[in-house]
């Protein structure tokens, strides 16, 4: 399912041409061809530009629409035989600059001055506890509940029969219906991304949401970033514990019990029906399968297949470190 | 010590009629048995309705004075020798029917309306700052401090001499005096237990207190959640560093040092003059004995007896650890 | 660089005479010795009072100007080389007792009640969210933005460029220019230490700052304590990620990556451009070379000497680690 993104101002299109130049390179151009947008391969259609950095989305880009792919020299041949390749230094500096001409606002969402105070004729079937302060464009629906202090900024979409908690911010979120977050809960600021530099580190823009499923429960003082390119997603019926930290682009499945202080780096995947004990960490980039048990504690630095139980630090088959342990 | 639970509504009784009709059951009974309360086998008094899940509390169960309890098929012929079993096949889910009975508002928590600005008339001993909110029925002692935003719901009592620092949620629990909880902190929010169901998880009532007692001090940014039927309990004397969770049902003793980080699953015992460093993990159901040190990190799997010193994940006598890990 | 403490009214000056009262000590003394201040051996100047206790900080008492140094017994001779001892049983107690006298406001700072609605005339080129609350004395610099809830308590200085989040604390700190701190952060809080007594901890004061580099950013929901003696200190392009935990008088470098979940215990000193994984712990006390690259979930024990990477739980060469754990 693919949920338009409304919290960031695209600019409709840019030409080819004006890309070549904001990257610095010099080509002779078909003129006037127009860009719609920037997307991972997954999502990018075909009027759009995207990015292949590693051979392990060799599929993705066989199977992509996408006629325009920014990449390095080394993967020049691969992309040749599926697109246009558009070879630069650093693909990710490249995205970057070409995403804050697509979305020119998308660096400045540290602080949403929109907010004001309930219009409460405007949202006759929630009930809000005091000094909630709402941005623009927040639909909230029926038999939802607001509590105190919290903060909806622009946009945000929560569905209904939703309980969000006091002192809780939601920002460039979609929220399904029956959901619960907790206090103190601070969902959809910019992931932690950006590009090291000794003496200024450069930040690009995050321009992906947060979708909470429906049936969704957050606890208290968690933190769900959005994403950069795509969305961080916490499955339907997936409940999260307390001091919970989930970075950029991570995908949770349905069903899952993600117990508290339990933490994510970014871009990891993670299956349907997964536990996570207490404190387990869970490294960037990684795909844990369906029904996959992870021991309180483990660090998980590999993909993890279906149907397994997992503990350790690293995480490993249970059996093994409670031999090992014993 | 038995403390009176005043934050949920309870029935005066139910017939013991009305409980079988509510688990399915269909049985001969004595007319008119009225049942007051439910609650552990620690707690139950000889009204009242109690449940016995494990082999581990057949102790309990001799010197209790309850007459019904609850349990699965496999415990009958036990039960049977000190009181009268109710058999089902699920023992929480049971539990879980009769105490939604007993206390019918106890799983709508998550947002008191009833919060309103502070009278200081009615409380001309104590300093608050600006946009505290109160909900009916505090209890706030002389020369106690209350922050500005912060919040305690309807009922919460905190003794004399107390420091609530800034941003506080403070519901569902009962404070000593001379206690401190700083800026952020959540006390008193409902446990993390509810019971997986592919569809829906199924929540159970959390009739549970938060306990604390004097002279503690609670850091920053901690959630203590309250005890589903019994409490959460944190000793007189003891000192909690930031970012800290403690889940349901958790006891701490007198004394305690715990160190920024460490985590909590539901249902540990710890003793007193325990000291546990930073980021170590407690799991559930555990009995920590008395002046056991836990090292920064640790993971705790067993219980530990009293005057040990732990490291490791999962957590073994301190010198195997330094000597494993030379 | 020495920045002079503006939060914490200091007296002028003490007679020794009256050090020696309050320690229960009784000596012929010079009459009329004025004591200016107290700080550790590193800060002190040739009018304070220092202590020494441990024979590590001997090459910083020999280069030291001050005269007076409180330790215990068996230092004596060695402080007798370069300075006039001070003798007590418990080196921290004496030290925490004078410095209440010092500063007599420094043990009761949990909430400042001068907090009020901001006074726009006074901070014409910085935007406030809604119920901004701000101490006297606060500065804040050209193009700063505060967001909603957030409180600022007195004397705090922000640079310009700033972006301070929403439900943000910040006390007894001084940020630089392009700075930013996000979402409910609470930084400047006192330390976690105090000494440990079986009725009664006794709490000593913390008259440290947290001193926040230029170009430093700080996520969502951390905790950064400040000194007790010496400063908290960030260095500049410093990026921390969310829900990290950093102990009084921590320093960290310049260009330093600090993950999520991440925890420092107090008095680490870490060197510049060192990333840290996520959910890693560094114990106190220790000293992290420059270049140190510490994977996610590491417990660090031992000090690091520069362009190391260490991973695991101690932490060690992560060849080691990665070897061991094929």
């Amino acid at each position: 399912m693919k949920i338009k993104n409304i919290f960031f101002k695209k600019k409709k299109h840019i030409s080819l041409t004006q890309i070549y130049q904001i990257l610095g390179l010099n080509k002779n151009l078909k003129k006037n061809t127009k860009i719609i947008n920037i997307a991972d391969l997954h999502n990018a259609s075909s009027n759009d530009i995207s990015f292949f950095n590693s051979i392990k989305y060799l599929n993705v880009l066989k199977n992509s629409k996408v006629k325009f792919v920014i990449s390095e020299k080394k993967h020049l041949n691969i992309i040749n035989n599926y697109c246009h390749p558009i070879i630069v230094k650093n693909v990710f500096k490249a995205v970057s600059l070409i995403t804050e001409i697509f979305y020119p606002n998308s660096l400045n969402d540290a602080v949403d001055f929109s907010l004001s105070k309930v219009n409460k004729k405007k949202y006759t079937k929630v009930e809000f506890g005091n000094n909630v302060l709402l941005g623009k464009g927040v639909k909230i629906g029926k038999n939802s509940i607001i509590g105190h202090n919290t903060l909806i900024e622009s946009n945000v979409h929560i569905g209904d029969n939703c309980i969000i908690g006091n002192n809780v911010l939601v920002k460039n979120t979609i929220v399904g219906n029956n959901v619960r977050i907790l206090d103190g809960s601070i969902i959809g600021k910019k992931g932690f991304g950006f590009f090291p530099d000794k003496n200024l580190n450069i930040r690009y823009p995050h321009i992906g949401m947060v979708i909470v499923g429906d049936n969704v429960e957050i606890g208290c003082n968690n933190t769900i970033d959005r994403g950069s390119l795509s969305n961080t997603i916490i499955g339907k019926n997936t409940f999260i514990d307390n001091q919970v930290h989930i970075a950029h682009n991570v995908k949770i499945g349905n069903n899952c019990i993600i117990t508290g202080q339990v933490g994510f780096a970014g871009s990891s995947t993670i299956g349907n029906n997964v536990s996570i004990g207490g404190q387990a960490g869970i490294s960037g980039h990684l795909k844990i399968g369906d029904n996959v048990q992870i021991g309180g504690g483990s660090g998980v630095i590999k993909n993890i297949p279906d149907n397994s139980r997992v503990m350790g630090y690293p995480a490993k088959n249970i059996r093994f470190f409670l031999k090992e342990n014993k």
